[in-house]
């Protein structure tokens, strides 16, 4: 069949929307068609051409939610007609991974999800002159319509809006997962969210659902501070209007008469800068502090600190898609959603048609929107 | 009262053993007749001059155990007679950080105890000329008596002999309480341990303890190796002589038919070597593998990787003291000695009187010692 898409046919180009061929789904495979996908920073990393791994032409987007209109032979845990938001992270329940119930990172289908490949070692995705088009971390919502494996689906309840839940897909989960899967903060806790776009604002209601006592959000630009505050932030820190350094500030504030050490119980770093990963580190409190890095950093960066920081009881740890099995999590994250536990809607800034997703890039580097959202 | 101690008059001469003054304990302090004392790389970085916050003239020494002589107006916890182990991290039960529940690193006294002065801010010692000597690490074990504060003995069993479980008070606990108290390592991990000396060989007894299923041991000398092996290590890597990096070498041996990832559950880091430490996160395992650091690294150092390897849920954390609380957990370590669980014996390579300490500190430097022991 064919389908619209919007193809990165070269790195650094803008997409090209345009029909391309797409083959129906093969065994343990499903197609969905595509309602609402975000864009989201980490496309722009690979369209731009400063992710190493980047591959094209390929079909980007990562973040969507659609219905299924087709199955492949074997598939058991999906049908025609079901809700489901696309996994890049898959849940094979099979794999060493998904057994250890220790992580959520499956390894099922990582190699050929890597090399932009369906599991049986090729596309679905072709230009009408035949060539093939690589798939996008398993994903490729910037198609109308997409072939997955059934394991890199979750199915959720009907009655939630595509345009919403399409950012459960990535942004919401990564951020709110990161505290309550990856962290694991507990009730009282002070927190730290170092940069408030989309996923730092998802860690902060995710902090505000765990009952965190202090959330103090850091950004350089101030233009942040009320929808940060909206989602639950107590306090504010621009780095450039302080004196001294930003890890004394927090260790400062954190500090109370009984406790003269000071130190924030988490943090959490949504820059993707490795130097600020190094203070989100360092602002934790001695003896218990956790530091959780999101944000993706540029290629070959590395982050460093002296090891007595850990010696003295910091720990240093990471997320990819906030620690969430995305079958078994992301439904509960849509429940959370409807039920008003959190909230997404003032964080869709801008809905556009797929004719106008190169906007939604530009958008993004203006700064002007939170995420925007393709509707098909 | 007068002493016999081993002064650090200045750093990098060797200790020199002479008659000093020592006070009385003043309210919530202890007297201490020390009968044995381990001599720990940790005194030697401070002897050398290596330490960057080491004071002189100090008595050094922070792995003793001994006899309470006499006691403070106010002192509860311990009587004239009973036999206690001086403890470099006390535990107060009442600070921020012991109540916390999350770390042992109470805070009590830190300040005074870093300036290698009791908690009223005065030193015990002095010379027979009236000049203060500094106290170490709060407990100069280097001295055949010392005072200490209450909170910084622990008290244990009076059965166990004096020469040997003076190591428990740093590096068997140090080792074996990295891999329970702070890496929590379960049955049938696979773990893996650079550098096999006292630390080393302490945390492959943890290991053995915990139950792990693998064990394996890395280090540059291969006669470390019969040691290792008796206390427990399964596997031994001598990275002068493999081929590729020791990091790919121990992702192979902990792959398995159903786990094609491989890296190890643990690792420990008991080198100080910063680049060990970056090996030692490396090799654990995608998804879940946590990196303890042990060593003390030189001042200075930093380590560091790609966040990468912790976005794809490696965790790097460190410890002191094992994550022990002392006066709870060092008495129970002395239990396993006395019931066979542990060995510390063979460890005990070389004993000496206070006169001979300098051969301890020449024992270390020519590796012929995994631990040498004064006793006076």
């Amino acid at each position: 069949m064919r389908t619209r898409a919007a193809v990165a046919l070269e790195a650094g180009k803008p997409l090209e929307v345009m029909e391309v061929n797409l083959e129906g789904p093969k065994a343990g495979e499903v197609m969905i068609e595509i309602k609402a996908t975000g864009i989201c920073h980490t496309d722009e990393f690979t369209r731009s051409g400063a992710d190493p791994e980047g591959l094209f032409p390929a079909i980007l987007g990562h973040e969507g939610a659609g219905v299924v209109v087709e199955v492949g032979p074997g598939v058991t845990s999906v049908k025609v007609g079901d809700h489901v938001i696309p996994l890049y992270t898959p849940e094979c329940r099979q794999c060493a991974s998904c057994l250890s119930g220790k992580t959520n990172l499956c390894t099922a289908i990582r190699a050929t999800q890597g090399q932009g490949l369906m599991p049986d070692g090729t596309s679905r995705f072709s230009m009408l002159d035949g060539t093939p088009i690589h798939h996008y971390m398993g994903c490729s919502t910037f198609s109308n319509y997409t072939v997955l494996p059934e394991i890199a689906v979750a199915k959720v309840r009907e009655d939630a809006p595509f345009d919403k839940i399409c950012y459960i897909g990535c942004g919401v989960t990564t951020g709110i997962g990161a505290v309550i899967n990856t962290a694991k903060v507990e009730i009282g806790a002070k927190a730290v969210v170092f940069g408030l776009g989309g996923i730092g604002l998802n860690v902060i209601q995710g902090l505000r659902l765990a009952g965190a006592d202090m959330i103090i959000g850091v950004d350089l630009n101030n233009d942040k501070k009320p929808m940060a505050e909206h989602f639950g932030m107590t306090h504010f820190i621009n780095p450039k209007e302080i004196e001294g350094s930003v890890v004394q500030e927090i260790v400062n504030m954190t500090k109370t008469p009984f406790d003269q050490i000071g130190g924030a119980d988490y943090s959490f770093d949504a820059t993707g800068n490795t130097k600020v990963m190094r203070d989100a580190l360092e602002c934790t409190h001695r003896g218990w502090g956790q530091s959780v890095i999101i944000g993706v950093a540029a290629a070959g960066a590395e982050i460093s600190t002296r090891p007595f920081q850990l010696v003295t009881g910091r720990v240093w740890k990471g997320t990819a898609f906030g620690g969430a099995r995305g079958r078994t999590d992301v439904p509960k994250i849509v429940d959370w959603y409807m039920d008003g536990k959190i909230e997404i809607d003032p964080m869709i800034t801008h809905t556009m048609p797929l004719d106008d997703i190169n906007k939604g890039f530009d958008l993004m580097h203006s700064g002007e929107s939170i995420r925007s959202v393709v509707l098909y």
